[in-house]
């Protein structure tokens, strides 16, 4: 069974979202200057590269990532292949024909063509799921939503996209690089960190083919 | 299949190693001040809490943490349940009767009891291992070493522990949290963020029961 690497790798040149925090990774102990040990800090914001929400990312009422629920960041999940969409809407999904009880979603879009490029910077116009699209997922009793930019909405309209899934309990994977993942099933290991009252994480996602 | 949660919380009031860079967590940008959505930055050291030690941390010439492979971080796993001892010496190993052919072994000591405790503050009297102790784990063929507190050597004798096992190529887990965990075999999912170019990251570390 082959074992696929879906996360961003985090360094200074990733894209982050307008106006989060970027990322500073810096030695602050080096052997070659006599430390023990070389050791070194990290200073980001927690919706940095492959990433999860939790509700109180846009809920003020909704749960931090470190209470979310391990048996659904891990399990059963189904990579759906939309080459040639550019927002994720309830048709698309209609016709996509997403398996039965398929109870986590990632999608490969062409936004995933972007990690394997030099340095693109942050792009607005990358492919998201519609309001209306969020609604079919939570009608079909999907809880964990993936995709392949930074964002789970289209750009300049997070908050409906956002709202809709995270008011139905379902988790939010951004960040990923479906680049070398071809559409199928899969079983996913998505672990954030555990961070105290965070409204999300940064996180390591695995996909285990089945 | 019981999944465990083997992992620290990551706050302010996490101890951390001394002259390490401490934890800093703070929303910096809030909902009920106007922004559009809650969104948290986190500083810290990579060895934060739970987390795993790449080879460059003690090595100069070692890999980082980016580049270690996945397939000694996930597998079979033995917890063994240490609860009388004070160093992991290869004279308590060879007694344990650790099982043949054991890839990953996770060390459950008096440390865990730590975890429980409120704010007990760093503490230099953990349990570690040995230099021999290590020495043994390397020639049984060990690959990944995860211990329950924040390092695997004994204080004030970091280097000798950690190059043995660094140099054999063994994964180092360290800060984890075994004090649910009973004596006997799992599968463990143990997932450092992708820090580029880093000597180590924290991660979020589960079993799963077999």
């Amino acid at each position: 069974m082959r074992t696929y690497d879906i996360t961003l790798t985090i360094s200074p040149d990733l894209p982050t979202w307008p106006g989060d925090p970027g990322v500073e990774l810096e030695r602050v102990e080096k052997i070659e200057d006599g430390s023990n040990a070389n050791v070194s800090r990290v200073d980001m914001g927690v919706h940095t590269g492959t990433h999860v929400d939790a509700p109180f990312h846009f809920l003020q009422d909704g749960i931090t990532v470190d209470k979310l629920n391990l048996s659904l960041l891990t399990g059963r999940a189904y990579v759906l292949h939309l080459p040639d969409v550019e927002v994720i809407t309830a048709a698309v999904l209609e016709e996509a024909q997403i398996p039965p009880r398929t109870r986590r979603v990632l999608f490969k879009t062409r936004n995933s063509d972007l990690w394997v490029k030099e340095e693109p910077g942050f792009q607005t116009d990358f492919v998201g799921i519609s309001e209306d699209g969020a609604e079919y997922l939570v009608r079909r009793g999907v809880k964990l939503v993936g995709v392949d930019y930074l964002s789970v909405a289209p750009f300049k309209n997070s908050r409906p996209t956002h709202e809709k899934l995270l008011e139905a309990g379902v988790v939010i994977v951004e960040g990923l690089d479906l680049s070398e993942v071809s559409q199928g099933r899969y079983t996913i290991y998505c672990l954030p960190l555990k961070l105290a009252n965070s409204d999300g994480a940064p996180a390591r996602v695995i996909l285990i083919g089945v």
